[in-house]
């Protein structure tokens, strides 16, 4: 099990997450592209620092949409959706070959992320860009109960997939996020959050809303680089993927 | 001798130069990579009718200035130089191996370009972003009279350099392009322009404002894809480029 | 009945409209405010023009969406679209009093527009933020089969409304636009123009895709300053509008 | 003696400055417009927080520069800067018109503030913009030793104007703010930053780099928002003014 966390979303002047005190505990870093956050001399930077702590780099794209991070709902057309995709890569591509650093995988971001994982027309989309670009690309989604129908899809385009579980998240039935404004929609005890990751861990399943018990097969989990707790928050899942990952390599 | 000549300028519903009637009668395509001028999907449609017409693709970065179509000077530190023009290379990059195609050089933009030609440190900031990317490709730079120095920064850093000239543009005794501000500036009748252009190809000189004759080595001529008698104009300068092309093919 | 006409809505070095050709023969300019096209400098002369030929001004007010001209759905919150469309009509407010010049309607552009005719909870958000700002500027809506729940819903911020109909496009049975995808949803002959005009003008009626007759109350029509034929349609239409208001003046 | 600050610098998900802990001790709020930061929102938000504690509103126009902040030199031609000038101040305007508030200022931001202040052919022109909109505006610029020649300009186009001093800057002989690249620039220390606010309170004077002693007439101190330990800082900053502003008061 790895962990990933959405790094570079400084913007300009502005600052956003922890990204110097996370980057040396997590094994993959979201760089985001400039469309929802970051900017060309963030970018540059975020990829030193990724590459200095031998962490596995990712391209972030998004939805052309600084003002609202990325977190609104666009119709964006396949054809273009494509192409916006394609520049973002592209783009922390060319900065990553200024550093000698290499990217690896790409996972979309907020709406876009949240809209191709309700609708697989845009995440086939998604995948169409990616492979066009480049097949070497592994494409990071998020671990859904449909896990079979989403690598046939990527299989159709060569690509590799890796899923990702989110650690401070309530889950639905359907294997989705339970919406912010619910309660309880995000865990507010670290209990909570080491109880879910140590279950995804060691028996691959997730306890649901309503008390089920979801198989969801995770390669990654999601953490966060901002907000009060966080550095401290990764430290302690650092620890707890650790152990569940020395135990697993060492059960026969 | 070769022609180039600014591309994918378009810029969401707006569009700018005659890119489809321009793109048969043209070598190299200097394509717009979203800070001056174009979005992804144009710089997508850009590359792949680049690709049918078989011309060889450039970047052509700019300030981040699409309100001021990167024709305004701005102060820029050079290590966020650096990175502006590695993210918009990159970008274009992206969008070319989506498409199969290749990226062949790179020609900045407008007043970074103009920047960059008054003050070599410019130039060298420049040089050094376009050579941490990637050694393979070229920059086109303006013909100046100071072509060795430029040639030996370049070598600093592993380049190879083109070098342009403007057919439609009045020289000063410097080899600079006199201001627009002044009369005669841009050659009016299109007898100037030829006279210019089989000038440049035939002797390799330019004749000055006041009347000098100045030597100046360019590997390609600047044609424009706007304003009303663009494509005419294209369609006779490559016809005598062609002529002496083969002139001086044919010359023992 | 009026002739209103998108205007200014030039965006730095891309054209876009024949506005000083169109001005003189329209009375109402809907005048671009940044968001979807325009910057301040096209403002500025929009403002200049219009008030050189007495035309009425409004603002023209969009989602934050310049790439995709506005015309692309976005799930914005009602708290920041208020402040958003504020914004824009502040901003060109203050272009008008720098010109001297009055600024009295407000009419949404694009998506926006589409979306607060469909949903009647975005009108409503549009209505309290324009009635915020200030309640002596009009607000220019489709005019559609449902005017008088419009107008309720305007009585209660005390707004003041404008209906406008589309001379050029086919309407459906619910008195919308057929979408563009479908054939015939603009009409390609201007007879048919022609004669939805005229019957709007007389009978305030239109006849919709399948032949039935709508009753349509328009104070203003929508007419286009882009495209081949736009100035000539436009003068046409001018003058079919002056011949019908003229009759309905001497009726008794 | 007045207290200004620099206001709604956050844009969309990025926060900068602690607006609510400091609004309560200041006079006058300088709010973001949008081109150097802020957006609408975050412009509604602030202009409620500055009417809830009375304090006076000013516009904070800027260069187009969102990711530099509005703080890089730009080459704007007189015409548009007007125009940019202008539409920031009428989008202020709009919000304040919504909360009912008032708008009372106008200072200029970063780059365009500085420029204005080293040429007053821009100074100029800024003035002229203000005026042509509402010469009930004041406008707030640097008090500089060239104080009259700045009034007189100002008379031309009838405008007030309100000097401001800098609290925590060394200045230079010539009554400018000593660049930042250099030692000292800022006051490392409070006692300095105390001693340079009592004296320009008390005496109207301020001591040079260089320990001349300099009379500065101001009518207002910029005090910062953001920094460790902003709030503190104006708090203290807030009592020391209180006091010598009574002094002056009871004064015969």
């Amino acid at each position: 099990m790895k962990l990933n966390c959405d790094m570079g979303e400084a913007f300009g002047a502005w600052k956003m997450g922890e990204d110097e005190q996370i980057m040396p505990f997590v094994d993959q870093a979201n760089v985001a592209c400039g469309f929802h956050a970051s900017d060309p001399l963030t970018m540059s930077k975020t990829v030193a620092l990724a590459k200095q702590h031998d962490v596995t780099i990712g391209a972030h794209p998004a939805y052309p949409d600084l003002v609202g991070f990325g977190r609104r709902n666009m119709d964006i057309a396949p054809v273009e959706l494509k192409a916006l995709i394609q520049y973002q890569i592209g783009a922390l591509q060319g900065i990553c070959q200024a550093h000698n650093a290499k990217l690896s995988y790409v996972k979309p971001h907020g709406a876009l992320y949240n809209q191709m994982m309700a609708d697989f027309a845009i995440l086939d989309t998604v995948m169409q860009a990616v492979s066009e670009l480049d097949t070497s690309l592994t494409l990071m989604v998020m671990a859904v109960p449909e896990a079979e129908q989403v690598k046939q899809l990527a299989a159709k385009y060569g690509l590799n997939v890796w899923f990702e579980a989110f650690a401070d998240r309530l889950y639905t039935d359907e294997g989705r996020l339970t919406p912010r404004k619910q309660p309880n929609a995000v865990h507010a005890s670290f209990e909570l959050i080491e109880q879910q990751v140590v279950q995804l861990c060691e028996t691959g399943t997730l306890t649901t809303a309503s008390g089920q018990t979801l198989a969801i097969h995770a390669d990654t989990i999601c953490v966060h680089g901002d907000g009060d707790h966080a550095v401290d928050a990764v430290k302690r899942i650092r620890k707890l993927v650790d152990v569940t990952n020395q135990d697993n390599a060492t059960t026969p």
